[in-house]
């Protein structure tokens, strides 16, 4: 039994390809509006809201072991996927394209190889019907998809956890649960966005003859073309979805091109979305799945082709580059590598502060996006409600509160997830080896209780000091894994100015600062502003300087290297559609 | 005296760079705030409305001979522009870069020809203290530069009348009053987008601790670096003053390189800019002119530097493409060639049609970007309230309509304006000797009664069959001047596909049709959204195709190849500016 009213699926299974059902649509409508309304109002005010619940125990007692049931029931086959233009396998094996869960086995799924020639086919001849809808009835089918996806949140956080490596949390947390806000924020800020004007108006301007001149207006959004998403592998659902409903909400057809580590995610996200699609008598081919052979580029085929208009990418700078370069003729949305600083100036709160950083540090074991890498800690030390403490007496203090946090192993395991990958093991004992610097405090591996070949390491933290060229140069790069650098500097001035300077030309998503100084808390804040990079102060308790709460917090800025847009702002939306006015004299 | 309210300047004239004055600033919001508040409720309601009046007797009985007394008191002299890092001198000469009317004079005005090293490194110096004014403050200093340019209309419809060719009417509509309304417009847009997130929030999550965490937050919109905004010569004010205003709306400084044969509308325009924006306590190197030396090339100089974020041109398909090839890290604004449509297939109004379309065809002598160049007539003729009428008949009433309107000389010197060069007064005579088709109408030169050496030409059309492959191809084609093609198609069904074909191949900024069929216009409605081209029906008495209403007409859609925007939707002021963010734990 559920303890709060999930969304429940309305439409039966779809079979087969339905004719336009007017009746069905007009359900959808009827059911997600109340939704749809709330998740406007709420991004006007980003106030905190979700028609998601982010508690496991929400969904009933019983929904846990049966999400765990339903992905078990995924692996070593081929995925339920019935696309047009079918011409190969991806997968079982690794070598074939197959995945392997970062803790610590291949998942044995393989999955439909569709010929893109019959993906863009597909999408093309769907559009005109799904322009024709309306921006209601779209999103209303979006919402249905959410609502689905959002009934196996358990079964998505399996899935999740065993392709990027989350802990259960996250997994159901960032891999389902906050994956769908982001959808629907999306989906909400595309229908506010395509409401704008009104559907109709009626003009009316007094002539010189005297006559009123009088004219009936209609606006009417049109999507660009066909959109491209090509998925990441840390957050395939949370970095995705954004772009996936927003694309969908403002009339365009949308290939889903996985990350070849992490297609699970996105092909169940798939499937439940042309199962709604046909429900609702649309074209299913309006979503479909590009799974690659190993070595494809199958990403950079398609953002080539001329159908593709929009394409939304999270993953390397050098792949962001080339879109840039290469996809001249489509509207795009990169988010790429960031190296994020936070400043520790002085605080009022200094242990809730080091726990709330030590946390920080530790999820997911800094592989996160927005987690903090470089940790500025004024060389002569800082305030503190503790007293004066000597930079090195916060580092130490850091480097205990993280011990401190992390000493229990299977709570460990649960926050750190597993490690993505070996680049991110290896960059881990590289840096406890003491090859980047002092070792502050050396990660330890943590055996899995449950999985015992995942590599799960708690952090190591390496001291760099910003009067040195080389460190300078260390820390202007993202490292990947849990690796992080406390950084001496020689003022608050001088560490607001390493913070400017990281962002602007490496790139941030999230900045943070400790301060008790209200002149530092200016500077920082016009540092932060000049530089684009989002600005956290003074993080204690259970909030976190990695975390971004939808509807409210904008994610990205869209105005230093690392990513040029935000979750969800207008620009996010507005960019996907063109609007179409017919005028008449009447 | 005027007989209507116009806005009066509100500071004095500055003599040098003030500081920041927050008391002319909080006048300047006091002044402006209800006006741009009417702005963006008209904008959301596309009703009629604007603050500039379009009577030039509104503006008093003296307002015009005025005028006339500024505009010739500028001629044959340095223009009066006060600008950083001048290093030479365009103009007077026409081998200079000086500026020829297409009303047969030389202007003998000089422009200073800056650094251009100077012109950013301004931009960049004034860009902080702009941003940090806030979106309200940038809205009102707007609003005084565009009150001041419109104090000034008469004149301003003087200088675009010699520069562009306009007519006195079409100067002091297109040249002045309605640009000014495009720059309103813009403001609005971007205030109601920098004004859609709240400027300050609470955020309150109740915590599986049960204790709530609360998050103050703040979005701030920050430009995205300098603007160039590339002029053109036919409608410089009207094409230029959404980019301008809506880049310095959004906080942007904005570098203006004029056409250089239209360089006047816009210098006056940066000088009264200059004069506010200094008077405001701000830098005047937030706005300012980059007039060329001939061949210089200037355009292309500035629109590859890091600096400019954003460029808006209005101009060849050419240098549009170049832009999108070379300025990839800006965000572009481009509209190029158009080559607009119309459908003739049946009508209640048969008289009043053939009026309505011939005033489209001479207004500006076709030389709008909007102006119908193909006018598709069914082979077999219409259905009319007059009884059914062959094609040939259409073509000769649509010719005598033409005739008609310009039979006597002082009016059709008003209507038609001046040719703006040698390229259209070619193309006007290949036209009339036949080399394009069969004549239907041969243009007849009109002798100017005030300026004798202006080139005043009649429309010419040809008539071309769709039949014919190189007829097809030679309606693709944009053609200069006042050169118009009947063109005989099999069928409403052929034009309409042809009238797509147009539009998505050649690019169409209007499409317009005449039918008293429910089923045609449903299809040609149906053509026109999937093309991306606005459409206009059944057009009869004192409005055009070639009209936009500001405020409620969208000028393009941005959907075909003839531009990637429109004035002005969201699309247009978001891509302007992102938001910074900055949250604290309270």
């Amino acid at each position: 039994m559920n303890s709060v009213p999930v969304p429940e699926p309305l439409l039966p299974e779809p079979t087969f390809y339905a004719a336009p059902d007017a009746a069905a649509r007009q359900r959808l409508v009827d059911t997600h509006r109340p939704t749809l309304e709330r998740a406007v109002e709420t991004l006007r005010a980003r106030t905190h809201w979700s028609p998601y619940p982010e508690d496991p125990a929400a969904y009933g007692t019983d929904a846990e072991a049966e999400g765990e049931r339903a992905f078990h029931a995924l692996l070593d086959k081929p995925f339920p996927l019935d696309q047009p233009g079918r011409d190969g396998t991806v997968g079982p094996l690794p070598a074939e394209g197959g995945e392997v869960s970062p803790y610590g086995f291949g998942l044995g799924i393989s999955y439909p190889h569709s010929d893109p020639e019959a993906l863009l086919a597909g999408a093309e001849a769907a559009a005109g019907e799904w322009r024709q809808a309306g921006a209601l009835v779209r999103a209303a089918v979006c919402l249905e998809i959410l609502a689905r996806i959002n009934a196996r949140s358990a079964e998505f956080a399996q899935a999740a956890m065993h392709t990027s490596g989350h802990g259960p949390v996250m997994g159901f947390h960032a891999g389902a649960v906050h994956a769908q806000d982001r959808g629907l924020e999306a989906v909400a800020a595309a229908y506010t966005e395509q409401t704008r004007l009104p559907a109709r108006a009626l003009w009316t301007k007094p002539l010189p003859s005297g006559e009123p001149c009088s004219m009936e207006k209609t606006f009417t959004p049109a999507g660009l073309g066909t959109a491209l998403l090509v998925g990441n592998r840390i957050f395939p659902a949370w970095s995705g979805y954004a772009g996936l409903f927003a694309s969908l909400a403002t009339g365009n057809p949308v290939i889903v091109k996985p990350h070849p580590a992490a297609v699970l995610p996105l092909a169940l996200t798939v499937a439940v979305a042309r199962d709604v699609l046909t429900a609702a008598g649309f074209a299913p081919g309006l979503v479909a799945l590009a799974a690659e052979h190993p070595g494809e580029g199958l990403a950079r085929a398609l953002a080539v082709r001329p159908e593709i208009r929009i394409v939304d990418f999270t993953g390397t700078t050098a792949f962001g580059r080339w879109l840039k370069d290469n996809a001249r003729h489509a509207q795009l949305f990169t988010s790429t590598t960031a190296v994020n600083t936070v400043l520790i100036e002085s605080t009022e709160h200094y242990a809730a502060m080091l726990d709330n950083l030590a946390f920080s540090l530790a999820l997911y074991s800094g592989q996160l996006c927005t987690s903090p890498q470089n940790i500025l800690i004024p060389r002569a030390g800082i305030r503190t409600d503790l007293g004066r403490k000597g930079h090195l007496d916060v580092v130490a203090d850091l480097a205990a509160a993280v011990t401190r946090l992390l000493t229990d192993d299977a709570f460990a395991c649960d926050l750190l997830g597993a490690l993505c990958g070996p680049a991110e093991a290896a960059s881990a004992e590289l840096a406890a080896s003491g090859a980047l610097g002092p070792v502050v405090l050396a990660g330890r591996t943590v055996h899995h209780p449950r999985h015992p070949r995942a590599t799960v390491r708690t952090p190591t933290l390496v001291a760099l000091d910003a009067a040195r060229p080389q460190d300078r140069a260390a820390l202007a790069h993202a490292r990947p894994g849990p690796v992080f650098f406390t950084v001496a500097v020689d003022s608050a001035d001088d560490g607001i100015a390493l913070l400017h300077t990281t962002a602007t030309t490496a790139g941030s998503l999230s900045a943070g600062a400790w301060t008790a100084s209200e002149q530092v808390e200016h500077a920082v804040t016009r540092a932060c502003a000049d530089a684009g990079v989002m600005l956290s102060l003074g993080m204690t308790g259970d909030w976190y300087l990695t975390q971004s709460a939808v509807y409210s917090d904008l994610h990205g800025t869209g105005a230093n290297p690392a990513s040029d847009h935000a979750f969800c702002d207008g620009a996010f939306v507005a960019r996907r559609f063109r609007t179409v006015e017919v005028r008449r004299r009447v």
